[in-house]
């Protein structure tokens, strides 16, 4: 069902974007667990608009609000959720869009899919913001992976036509230092071409899109299932979950089809009496499952839908075809938001996977 | 679990590459629905290896055998289940890889899972012949797509650095009427051109990898749900189940994030009564949610992990590092056998998919 | 896992008796449908606290606070979440449950289960109050039946030795205009009298347990599916999440085991162009499948585990036997309480069904 | 969905009275565990029919065919299936059953699902055939218990109006020491009371059913969960797959209801350093985990709806009333042979249980 992830965990997510609240409950939590509300809030925080030239400037607290399933910041093993209050919407901005669709929004689907009693108002359950329950949700399992000694992180790889520098293995240890309000690259320079970018995007009223690198560092091999239920069927099930996702390929993904297998095959070799393979062309998945070496993907986020210029599309209510040029507060470029959203839900994923292997052993 | 996928439909795919037999169930089929077996034998004719030469010589009948399900051709509304027996199987070639890794395979991966009781002969569960019964469920919903007025159809978009011609939506006539034996291409001269780079590459005892594309036309707007469940999210699910896809991307897919949005947007329009997109850089889905322009994505297919070449690995009876040179039976390339499979895959989302909009109307 | 129920729907419930809310989750309601929140409110008045002799003390407002998936009263096709503020509890009286179990409680495998970060305060996730979430659920399912033409109702069958009279069938009409402070039994002097037993139960510091029936009328026949998915099952499946359920029976359930098959057969018949059953011993379902007969089962419930006099138990704090008289705010019998979850759990698995039927027609 | 079970492990059963074969696949086995052929061999023995009087004289070999998880007899992690072929069906027996529907028979609900084309011969997927798969996957998850030290019983507590004697518990020893062959029952002379009982009422063309009491003896505390996955909602959502079962009771169950609360809740006491509970009223359940006692429950098993007195029924061809007398080959009591279906089934809950703890641990 639409809004349900997870086969050890479960996560589900719930609200809209100017409902009362968003939220999330996430069951199959081991009892037990510290979660460290501090760094989670620091975590929702690179996550948070309103910091910065790229960001709509609507300001949400986006604090959680634990309901159930913690007692005294401590895991009780049933269902937790988490709610978030909505307090700063302007449902008014979005009255036009009840009869005249956004184009490369959701919101023609979700008219055919739920009809007139479908809550458009600032993208309804299709928004943007429904990414903060997913970051808590990943929030918390990132901190329990780190009990494991396993580390997500992600970076920008590029914006528009500026790709960043470097190895994201390598830049690992620099990137997960970056706090809330730094642009995520392992090149400064790259990451201030790359707000400059941006920055002249929205001075046109136009919108850029980029790819996100995602690493997961320290995992134990035998992870995942063979067939329907490898680690990337589950990581792509959830990315996809995240708006404007529109591609996702693991290791070399796409660049290996140009390759020969010669090149493209890693070799096996052995460090000590640890088997590992010299090159990490596959992502450190092989038939579906974890092989010990750092697990990477990329994600293509298409450019933000909502762009002040003018485009054309159809009005409902005339049935006619007529221009919308899309005021109220958007983000020029949603990726270095979703930086954070990709760690949540590559962090959902492994836990998940983590949990299962647990009744093998 | 590992094999099985599905939500309206459940597909569960059992049998090992020298097991007694291989097979799959499927549940959820409507009753009262003809299965034209001859049709699925040519469809599984076309991912069946042994007939040119960039196909394993390994000759299976792959003739599904109904055991349950079916009555006089017709289904009966139960759990659907055909196997195809295993008999030209030679586990004597894979007994070395009892202690020897092949690069970029499973045959790691698989120790680390299931320890010394694993089936590695043949690949086990993990081996590419495990998509004939995904051809099975597959071909029937395909053959039921087309009853509601759904094409399925894919192609190769390119091997190596060599790329298609035209338009898939514009070809898919013409692809559907290709033969089983035919090279699924829409211009004839770049299929020439692959097959001749195919052949080189087994001359040299190498492999290549290559992109295949896949277009649903005829979809109504409406599939699919927001979140974890929509199309996207499920059409990887099952991709990635398909062995050595590294990648899927929809519509312009990482080719989006170097446009502005203003670029990328697909405008609405309207054709008669109906709404449109002038263009289709979404691939057909906004916010998980079918919007009734064909549905379009890639599969990237790496090059096949069994190369002749020598190449290096690790031996676990001894602990040392060693080389392997994998002789026997492989394709040099799977990507034209698994544009079938694609079909396949697309084709048990989509009707999966489509089972579950019948609740809501 | 633990607190998710459903197939078409999927009913997710969260909070603990003393957390800072509970609440429910329930996804798959179709967009459009009006709950009428009056009746709701009703409806969940039936199950709250404190009205009458034979309730807790314990008073809850029991108010739903809808955070999600309902606009202007009316469902819009996401997920539908619901809280229930926690404002009233008292913490304290549970310190001793700590380290002393109540004998037939789930005090204990709560701390096997989840060990010392269980939320042992007011039973914690394990609580009576968890139906409160089930029947708002429960209650909105039950409204969309009625629009469909199917209602659902129960009764006490049973307190200790005192039955009820009359046919479920035939009493429906008249339970289902009851009030909420009503007792819900066919025959008034049955109701007194087993007010009375309760109250001398109450007296004595003791409790009892009771039989619930329930009957769906109105069903179409072709609900539900063979083997592990019959109505049987989905029905069975969440009346044991209601506490203090040990048993479960459709039609005669046990008693048929002493009838000879010619007896407890029930015939076909003809009524009109109807086919229907002249007698309904097995509860409007054959083969896992509703025959369109009013759907019939039974569920007992054991007596009230919390009493007054004193009990023998284990203190974990000292590993010594010791002696326990429940003391705070405690149902001498929760069976009339449990009447409404009843027909909220019946009510969720009949149109889970219901919906899934959709698919297939 | 229909004929799938379980969450750890994943049951799926397929197969129709009169098609090719009937056959299971079980998902989630631990790699590296040896079935022992013989034993399950046997233990399918003893639900065979035609080797009694009271059995239906159809012979079938019911010996399963592993097609894939096993390598010489020892599991290797991926799905195993097994089919049983059918060879002994006699379909024109049934061809008068197209039209005219058996009392308490599934033949009526299997036409209004799946209507025309459904496969009513010998009953299809409704046939109590199908309990031969459920005991493929019962008899291998009951040796993997009893190596973890768990053992499965179950005996028949009553036949119409005749009980067995004495304490399950008690007697499991002897029970797990009858052959296939044997009657299952603790009490000798009962034994032989039921087998009279069945046999007179064979000669009157009649039929009876029963109860069977089921135990599970060995099983840690902390097994299930709370609210709809405890073991109650687990082992009766797999009981409830067992045709003719129309009722389940854990520990006193329905009896609970007639006792006080100071009768019926279990007191806890010490054994050395053991929590364990005086008496076991609660069949081993607490909140829906187990509490380390013996899990014990009950099924009513209704009277063989097939018998060849005459009774009244339906004809859908002339849409008439008329009289039906089922001849073909029929149990009058199929309770002896539903006790290691019982088994069997508690034997897959239990087993799904006990990998999911593991992934507590």
């Amino acid at each position: 069902m639409s809004s349900t992830y997870g086969e050890n965990l479960r996560l589900t997510i719930f609200g809209q974007s100017h409902s009362l609240a968003i939220g999330m409950t996430l069951e199959g939590l081991p009892s037990g667990k510290r979660v460290n509300l501090d760094e989670l809030s620091s975590f929702m925080a690179s996550r948070s608009p309103g910091n910065n030239a790229y960001s709509t400037t609507r300001k949400e607290s986006d604090t959680p609000k634990f309901i159930s399933g913690l007692v005294n910041g401590v895991t009780c093993g049933v269902p937790l959720t988490a709610i978030i209050e909505n307090n700063n919407h302007h449902s008014q901005d979005y009255e036009l869009l009840r009869h005249v669709f956004r184009p490369a929004h959701a919101d023609f689907t979700g008219w055919v899919k739920y009809g007139e009693s479908r809550d458009f108002s600032g993208g309804g359950h299709f928004s943007g913001r429904m990414t903060a329950p997913l970051c808590i949700a990943g929030g918390i399992c990132k901190q329990l992976l780190v009990e494991e000694g396993i580390t997500v992180v992600a970076r920008i790889a590029s914006i528009h036509n500026i790709c960043d520098e470097g190895d994201i293995v390598n830049g690992a240890q620099k990137l997960s230092k970056l706090s809330a309000g730094e642009f995520p690259t392992i090149s400064e320079s790259a990451g201030e071409a790359m707000e400059a970018e941006i920055q002249r995007a929205k001075e046109e009223g136009d919108s850029l899109g980029g790819i996100i690198e995602c690493a997961v560092l320290g995992l134990p091999a035998g992870l995942g299932n063979p067939i329907f239920d490898g680690m990337e069927n589950r990581i792509a099930s959830i990315c996809f979950g995240i708006p404007a996702v529109k591609g996702i390929e693991f290791g070399l993904g796409f660049e290996s089809t140009r390759l020969l297998g010669s090149e493209s095959n890693d070799s096996f070799c052995l460090v000590g009496d640890k088997i590992l393979t010299e090159t990490n062309n596959c992502g450190g998945i092989l038939g579906g499952i974890t092989n010990g070496m750092p697990l990477l993907f990329k994600l293509a986020v298409k450019p933000t839908p909502s762009i002040s210029k003018a485009q054309k599309t159809v009005d409902i209510e005339s049935m006619t075809e007529t221009e919308l040029s899309v005021s109220g507060r958007h983000d020029p470029c949603i990726v270095p938001r979703a930086v954070p959203v990709a760690e949540a839900a590559a962090a959902i994923a492994i836990y998940d996977a983590l949990l299962e292997r647990k009744k093998e052993l």
